[in-house]
C-alpha cells in the first residue's frame, strides 16, 4: 500500500468508521491508532466490530505519534483538532471529520462554538455542486493537504437542496429542513439521554430554534450553491436507530416551476454522480438502504398547492456522513480513483 | 357500570386500543367485539395483550351485532363506516376512529380519498382551540350522538399550532410540518415495507408533496383556529419504533412576534388542560414519555434568523391520536368527567 | 386515599415504574419522593412520563423524609436497603426492590454480593409454589411489615419452573434457563455498552458460566418449589428492547412424564391466578403482549427426544419484575384486593 | 472476473445478500438475477440498497435462465432446489442456501420437512470440526460442484460446541441450546407476526420442544465432530433487530474438566482461522460486532457448580450465516482464496 495514515479518536464511532474503511482501503495502510483515555489498551476489546485490527495497541494522541505518517485522521472533539493539525508537517494530508475547519465565517464560529475560529480548509463534500454553472466542491480536493469533512446533517441537506437553489428552481429564503438522525450521531459521550432504554422506540427533538450547530453549515453551503445568502429553519431529532439520517427539506418553488423542471435539474447534477442517486418516481428513500455504505439517495416532490419543493435525502451519518466522505475526499486529494475503498452497498435489511 | 359498547374492528390496532382503555373505564361495559374476517374466534388469540378479554369471542360486523349498545365504536377501514353508521338508531352514540367523517368539505374528501363524501360529524378533539376568542372543540361534543375522532397526525399538528393561530402570532400561510411515526399508524395490514426486518433500524418518508390523506384535514383544523384559509406542507414519515408520533411544525412569526408572547398564548390555551402539556423551557418532549397514554407534551422555540416559530409536540399516535381521543371525546358526550378511564401515565422506559 | 407512601429512588427505573403504579392506586398516596443526588428538582424533568407528578419536589433520601408514611418503597443500590430500613418503625410497611432481603442463605449473599447479609424478609411472589401441596407463596404476605421483591429474573424463572418442580414432573438436578432481558434490566446507570447506539439492533450475553447475581435466587425458589435443593445454569441476555423479559426454561423430565401431565399441573397451578396465563396450546408467548402490565404468559413443550420440559415465560420487567410485583404484594400485606392498581392490560402493539 | 454467476432467488433476503457480498467479489461477476413474481421488475425496486445494480432486470428462475453460468447460487424456498438443480449441468458449481441437500438423514429430512429426500451435499461450514483428529468440513470443498450452504442457526450452535464435543470435553447427551436470531431469519414473506409494530420492543419463541427444522441439522455436525450421536434441546427465539444470532450453547462437562482445558481446546480449533474468534477471557460477544460481516465470535464459561459448558457465539445470520458462509464455501470449491470478497468488518455502531 501506497499511503500510511494514522487514526486519532480511533475508539470514537466516527474513529471506528474511519478505521472500518480504511480496512477495505487498497492503497492505505493503517500504521496508527490513538485515542486519549484508552492508550495502551487493545482496540479490540473497544471497537469489537473491527476484528482484523483487534491486536492493535491504542497509543496516546500526540502530534509525537501521529507524527511521520502520509495522512492523519482526526475524529477529535470540537476545538481540539486545530491544536493537533498546527503541529503536522505542511504536506502530511490532515482530514479533520470535527467541526474546527468546516465554516468560513469567524463571526458564524465564534457565535456557535464560543471559541476562537481556526480558518477553514476546503471542504470534503465534492458532489456539492458551488455555483449556478453546476460546478462542484469536486475540483477543490486534488492535492488539497488539509481537508474538512462535512457534517452528517450538512451533507444529508446540501445534497438535499444544492441543485434546486444553483438552478433557481427554488427561494433562497425561508428553506425549512427536519432532520432525523440515528443516535451515533450524539457520540459515544455516556449521557442519560443517549441510553438505551431512553431511546429505544422513542424519538425526540433537540436543539430546535435554530440552536443547532450545523444550522450556520448549511446555510454556508446552500449559499455557495445559490450564490446568495440563504435563511433556514433547522430542526434536528433523534430517531431510535444506530445510524442514519433521513432529510425532509423544503424551500419555495419560485413561480412557474414544475416537477419536470425539478427532475431535470437533478438528473444534471447527480446522473454521473457515482455514489449520490435521484430514484425513480415513486421509490422513497429509506436509511437502511444506504446503511453503512458511502451512498446518498433523494426523491422530490413538487407540492404545487403548499408552493414548496420538498426532498427527501438519505445517507449513513457515519459514512457518506463523516468517514466515507473523509476517504473520497482523500482519494481526490491524493489523486487516487474517487471510489477506492467505498465499494461497500448499503446493509439490507 | 352505566353503559353498554360494542367494538368493531377489534382484531386490529385502532379496535384494540379502544378496548385496552374500556379495560379501565369504570362506566362501560365491553359488551360485544366484532371483526369480519376473525370471526369465530377468541379474542386472545389475536389481541394477546387484552388478558382480561382473552376468553371472548369475536362475532361478525354486522348492523345486527352492533346493535342494541349505548356506545359503538367504529375502527373500520376508510369508507365502511358510513354505511354501518346508517344502520344505528340515532340515539346510539357512534364513535368513528374511521376518516369518513372528519371532514366538512366534499370537496377535499372527494379529491383525496375518491369516494362519496359522507358527512361530517362533530370532531373529536375536546383541546382544538377553534376561534380566536379561545372558544375549544369540547363545546360541541356533549350531548353528541356522532363523533369523528380526529386522524393521529392531524391530533399532534393541530395541538402543535392552533394557539398560535388563534392568537394570530403567526401566518396562515406556508406552514411546514413534518411529522415521524410509529409503525403502527401505518394499521396491521401486512405490506413488504411494514416488515420489522424492513422498519427496524430504518426511517423513511411517504406521502411526499401533499398527497397524504392527512393534509386537508390538519388544514381545516387550523382553519377553524386561525379563522381563515391556511397552506400547508406537510410530509409524513415512518419511525423504527411501534408508537407514537412526533411532530415539528413550523409557520412564519408576525412581525414583532417574540417567545414571550408566544409561551403566553400556549399557557392560555392549555394551562388548564389535563392532557395536553407545555414542558417548561429547556425540556424537549420524547415520544416515549407519553406511550400508551393519553397525554400530549409540546415544547416551542422562537427562530428570529428564519422568522419562524417551531413547536414540537408529542403523542401517542394509537391513544391520545386514536382512541384515548375517542374516549375522551365519548366521556363529553355522555356527560361523564373528561379523564375517565384515561388515567394512565406515560410508560418508560 | 387510606394510606400514605414515600418512593425513594424515585428518579431510576424501578422508582420510576413504582410511581407509575401507585398513580393508579385507588388507596394508596404519594406523598414523599426521594432521591439523593436529584433532591432539588421537580420530577417532571427527570421523569418525564409521569405527568401527573410532574411538579413534585425530589427531596434527599434520609430516615427524615422517609419517615411518618404508612408504607415505604425503597427502589435503592444494592446494600443500601438495609441501613435505611432499620431506622424506619417496625409498624411501616417496608417493601424492597432491591436485593439485600431476598436470600435466606447468608453463604450465598456474601459469595455473590461481597457484603454482609441483612437477613430475609418475605418475598413478594404470591404466586410462586413453595411446596408440592400447591402452596403459594401467598399466604406469607397478609400482614406483613417488611417485604423483599423478587427479581425480575427470578420472578420469570420461577414462574415457570415451579409448577413442574413442585408436581415431581422434572429432576431438580440440571436445570438450564436462558433469558433475554430488556436493557432498563441493567438500570439508568450510565455504562458505555447501555448507549441506545450500542444496544439497538444488537444482543449480548452477560454474567455468564453461574456469575449473574440471579443465580441463586432462582436456585432458593426452586427448591422451594420442589422441596429439595437444585442445580442450575442461568444465562442472562441483553435484548434490543427497554423492557420486557422472555425466558427459555428447561428441565430433565421425569420417566413417563407426557405432556398432557405437564399442562394439568400448570392449570392446576395457575388456573384461578389473575395475572399468570398458560396460553392456549399452540400459541406462544410475547413480551409485548405484557408490557405495561402486571400480567406474565406462558407456554410448554415436551420434548421426548431431548428428553426436556421447556417452558417460556414473558413478563415486563419493571412490572411484573419489579414494581407490579411489589404493589401486589403490598395489596396482600395490606389486606387489600390483591389486584388493586395493577388491571392495566398490555401496551400491544 | 474469471466466474460468472446466476443469483435466483435475487429478490428476497438470502439471495440479496449474495448480490452484496459479489458486489465485492473481485473474481465473480453477477451475470444473471432471478426471482419468479418480480420478473421483469428493476432490481433497485426491490433491494435498493444494491446501488450498483440498481438498473439490472430480474428474470425468470427458469433452467434456461439459469443456464450457462460457471456458479449458480440457489436462494429459494425449501423442497425447490432439487429440482432446479437437476437441471443443471454437473459441472457448474452449484450453491444451494436452501435447506434441500444439508441433511444425510432420509428419515430425519421427511420427518421435519414432509417430503422426499433429495441427498446430501458437501456441507459448506469450512471451520467445523468434523472429527476428533481436528479435522474439519474445509477439506471437503476444493473442487465440489454442489455445495449446501448450512442453516443459519446450525452455524451459530456448531462453531459453538463443536471444538468441545471433538475433544471430548462435554457428554453429547443433552446438550441445550438457545438462540436468538434477528427477524430476517424468517425471510421476506409478509406474516403478521413479522411487521414492525409487531417485533420491535418484542421478543417471542416459536419452534420449541425439538420442532424447529434446524434440530436435525444442529444434531448431525455435532455427531459428526463427536463422533457419536447426540441429543439436543434446541430453542429458537425471535429477537428485536433485523440481523444477528447470539446462540447461548450448554453441554454437560466431563468429569475434571476445567477451563483452562476447554480455552485450549477453542484456540487450537480457531487460532488460525481467518473468521472464528475466540474473544479474550472477560470480552462478552455482541451481534452488531459482527453485522454484515463474515466473522463469528465466541465466548465461553465453565460454571463448576452447574457442571456445564456454556458458549456463547454471535454470527450475522445473512452473512456467515448464509450467504457469507456461501460464499466463502464457493472459495475453496474453486480454488479461489477463502478469505476472497468477505474482508469486510462488522458495522457497527
Amino acid at each position: 500500500m501506497t499511503y500510511t495514515a494514522a487514526v486519532s479518536g480511533a475508539t470514537g464511532y466516527a474513529g471506528g468508521e474511519v478505521l472500518r474503511l480504511l480496512c477495505g482501503h487498497p492503497e492505505i495502510e493503517i500504521a496508527t491508532v490513538t485515542a486519549h483515555s484508552s492508550a495502551g489498551q487493545r482496540l479490540g476489546a473497544l471497537q469489537p466490530h473491527l476484528h482484523e485490527l483487534a491486536g492493535r495497541e491504542v497509543v496516546d494522541t500526540t502530534a509525537e505519534n501521529l507524527a511521520g505518517h502520509d495522512v492523519v485522521f482526526l475524529a477529535l472533539p470540537h476545538g481540539q483538532s486545530a491544536g493537533v493539525a498546527a503541529q503536522l508537517p505542511p504536506e502530511t494530508v490532515v482530514v479533520d471529520a470535527g467541526a474546527d475547519h468546516r465554516l468560513e465565517s469567524a463571526r458564524a464560529w465564534e457565535a456557535f462554538y464560543g471559541s476562537e475560529h481556526a480558518g477553514a480548509w476546503p471542504y470534503g463534500l465534492p458532489e456539492l455542486i458551488v455555483d449556478p454553472s453546476g460546478r462542484t466542491q469536486r475540483e477543490t480536493l486534488p492535492g488539497a493537504t488539509r481537508i474538512a469533512v462535512p457534517g452528517c446533517y450538512p451533507t444529508g441537506s446540501l445534497l438535499a437542496l444544492a441543485p434546486a437553489l444553483a438552478a433557481g428552481l427554488v427561494e433562497p429564503r425561508d428553506i425549512v429542513i427536519v432532520s432525523a438522525s440515528g443516535t451515533s450521531g450524539a457520540g459515544k459521550a455516556v449521557k442519560p439521554h443517549l441510553l438505551g432504554a431512553e431511546t429505544m422506540g422513542s424519538m425526540s427533538p433537540y436543539g430546535v430554534g435554530g440552536g443547532h450547530r450545523h444550522t450556520p453549515e448549511i446555510e454556508q453551503g446552500l449559499a455557495w450553491a445559490g450564490g446568495r445568502d440563504v435563511s433556514l429553519s433547522f430542526t434536528p431529532t433523534l430517531a431510535p436507530m444506530p445510524r442514519g439520517i433521513l432529510t425532509t427539506a423544503t424551500a419555495v418553488l419560485r413561480p412557474g416551476v414544475d416537477e419536470r423542471r425539478v427532475r431535470e435539474a437533478y438528473h444534471a447534477a447527480y446522473g454521473d454522480e457515482p455514489f449520490v442517486h435521484l430514484l425513480p418516481e415513486g421509490q422513497w428513500p429509506t436509511t437502511q438502504s444506504v446503511l453503512g455504505s458511502n451512498h446518498a439517495a433523494l426523491q422530490l416532490a413538487v407540492d404545487p398547492h403548499a408552493g414548496r419543493l420538498v426532498v427527501s435525502s438519505v445517507i449513513d451519518n457515519l459514512t457518506k456522513g463523516t468517514a466515507g466522505g473523509a476517504v473520497q475526499s482523500l482519494n481526490l486529494a491524493l489523486g487516487l480513483p474517487e471510489t477506492m475503498g467505498l465499494g461497500g452497498q448499503g446493509i439490507a435489511p
